[in-house]
């Protein structure tokens, strides 16, 4: 079994990542910096359920499973904090064995700043999105450059950097003729946020390391995440991932979910025609699993889209509504004025075979899912804030 | 006429295009950090003659023409430097009237650093390449964005954003024909070296800029410049533009006229065949006028791809060699091994006509020109330093 290293492992993604490779008998070590959860108390954003510290989840893995999860609390966007990761020099803030794992044979970067709204509340945020998405992106390259050219990378991209383009999405990569001549490139990307040009930016980094350096790079253009519990969550309530149902850091469905539950219209910004790929949480867990068991080949970027079904807003919100009527929630739906600059009513047709190719079996977006995914929330009812849903961040 | 706001205003373009707008009756200002002549001390390598600081030489141009050009020392970086040059807090390092000049109509943009071997020294040079470039147009782009989205934006890209492709190079944008269906995007781009992938990030930025907020923006694709005097300078030698001869900061044709007057075999990198666009540091400053002329339109990113004529290093190592020989001098070539990974003989066939249909009347590198440069360079002999021409940063 080989040793991951999940750089952003408090995460939405992050955690469960860790968990599910735990489970499966690799060494896992995970780093944060509580970037997101920081966020959200400066922006007074909710959490469905209170979540344990990172070392406290990773104390309460290893009393449940017997295995263990090393941890370590620092800012990646220090390369000093990214480099002791692979020279040796990593104090884990929790471990067991506290001596060094060893270079890890493949690293899961989440460590980013997520959200596009948080991106544009102003020019601060944009900063501090452009800094931290970067720079961790960098010092990670620079770290396998200087230090493990063998080491798969596995990156989270977003589908939000090809924008909705009027022509098919390829899996990142097409070939050109012009005038007579033909080369491939990189699929044109121009994405509708600055979180979403910081990705564009990364997959440009990563690029030109695989090409100088032969680096070994998996870029995963995912569309929204949805969903709460995953297989490893399931034995005690403490292992559940964060979860927001604000605008900032909520994604789509999660929070249409919340609000149906707390009787509050949901949000469907503009006309609803926006289409998106989405995918389940475990099929996240899924295709980084499957990525990280086919490496991508020296001086490869291998990108595949990361999606398993395509609906518009107003067929989530209908889903939402339907669900929710049925469990005798009276779900609205508010258009309302898009706060954000995109098209409404576009061509969207993206190819995403390569990962099912890869062995992932899709799970896919059914009444019981959003059943279970409602139950949840229920559960949680109490904790809701209502004055946290929406505040209307424009660009 | 006009305000004209020039960022990174003591630079090798930006002192030249200072005077130039000045001396044409534009209110200007410039804003510097520094950030190359502190680099230049940091790493050692020597300029060709000593250049008096920014004020100094604003106060020189003052006593010599009677024309103000006002200076604000700063690190544009920290977006509250950008900001007080559009809200009205500039605090200006000299001026003869120290109010506020007001809201530029036009901003050059030159703030970066723009070497591509210091970007690639160690993972602490690229990120500060990265920071110091992408922050700095960020900051401008949010600027612009809350106080004065009238405001034209002219942007220094690089030719190097689109790397060697095997199909022509179009003037920033391509229409693609995908199974059936069309559309219209950036042309596409892959750089060779971290510092020119910043110039790639940069032109996303703006790009989501001008889609967002109906910014001007007019991005230059320069090639490699070359040249001293300009028409501004020849007044006083005090008002020459800083010039590099060293591997990190000197232009490929300026290094090469230093090189054969040093008795330095010329360092040509791999075989030679590496074509690229270059111009006359005089074009530079007709491209930057009729830019100025010209604006972009609201939300228009207007590219144009700057280069004059195009050689291969061969050709331009050539060139010098027979001008060296006319006045005495044994210039040499020496094929280094390539310290860059770059193809070294490849397709190349860009397109520039944009610029010359705005008015430009291009300098071509004749005899005269480089006699011209070789002048300059043999009167400063005894200021070359031989063991600051190559250090062989490689990647």
């Amino acid at each position: 079994m080989s040793h991951i290293l999940i750089l952003g492992g408090d995460g939405y993604l992050g955690w469960p990542t860790a968990m599910y490779f735990s489970n499966r008998g690799h060494e896992v070590t995970v780093v944060d910096n509580y970037f997101r959860r920081n966020a959200c108390v400066e922006l007074d954003v909710g959490m469905l359920y209170p979540v344990p510290t990172l070392i406290e989840r990773a104390r309460i893995w290893h009393e449940l499973t017997g295995k263990e999860i090393k941890v370590l609390i620092g800012d990646l966007t220090d390369p000093e904090v990214m480099r002791c990761l692979f020279d040796g020099r990593a104090e884990y803030s929790w471990a067991l064995n506290k001596n060094f794992t060893g270079i890890p044979e493949t690293v899961v970067h989440y460590a980013e700043q997520p959200s596009a709204p948080y991106s544009l509340i102003n020019y601060k945020y944009a900063n501090i999105t452009l800094q931290n998405n970067l720079l961790v992106t960098n010092n990670l390259m620079f770290a396998i450059r200087d230090f493990s050219r063998d080491t798969h990378i596995i990156k989270l991209g977003t589908m939000g950097e090809y924008g909705t383009p009027d022509i098919d999405i390829e899996e990142g990569w097409i070939e050109i003729e012009h005038k007579g001549r033909k080369d491939k490139f990189l699929f044109p990307r121009q994405a509708s946020s600055l979180y979403h040009t910081t990705k564009i930016m990364d997959t440009d980094l990563l690029w030109f390391g695989a090409r100088m350096w032969d680096l070994r790079v998996t870029d995963l253009m995912q569309g929204p995440v949805y969903g709460i519990e995953t297989e490893e969550s399931k034995i005690d309530e403490r292992l559940r991932t964060i979860f927001n149902y604000d605008e900032i850091f909520g994604t789509i469905l999660n929070r249409f979910i919340v609000q149906a539950v707390a009787d509050y219209p949901l949000t469907v910004y503009g006309k609803g025609g926006q289409t998106r790929g989405y995918l389940n949480i475990n099929d996240t867990l899924q295709c980084i699993h499957m990525s990280e068991q086919s490496s991508a080949q020296c001086g490869e970027l291998r990108i595949f889209n990361q999606i398993m079904e395509t609906f518009s807003a107003n067929e989530l919100a209908e889903k939402v509504q339907d669900v929710g009527k049925m469990r005798g929630y009276n779900v609205v739906l508010n258009h309302l004025e898009n706060p954000r600059k995109e098209a409404e009513d576009h061509y969207y047709s993206p190819n995403y075979k390569g990962l099912i190719e890869l062995g992932v079996k899709p799970h896919y977006l059914t009444n019981e899912v959003l059943e279970g995914m409602l139950q949840v929330v229920q559960d949680n009812k109490k904790n809701i804030r209502k004055e946290v849903i929406f505040r209307g961040i424009t660009w």
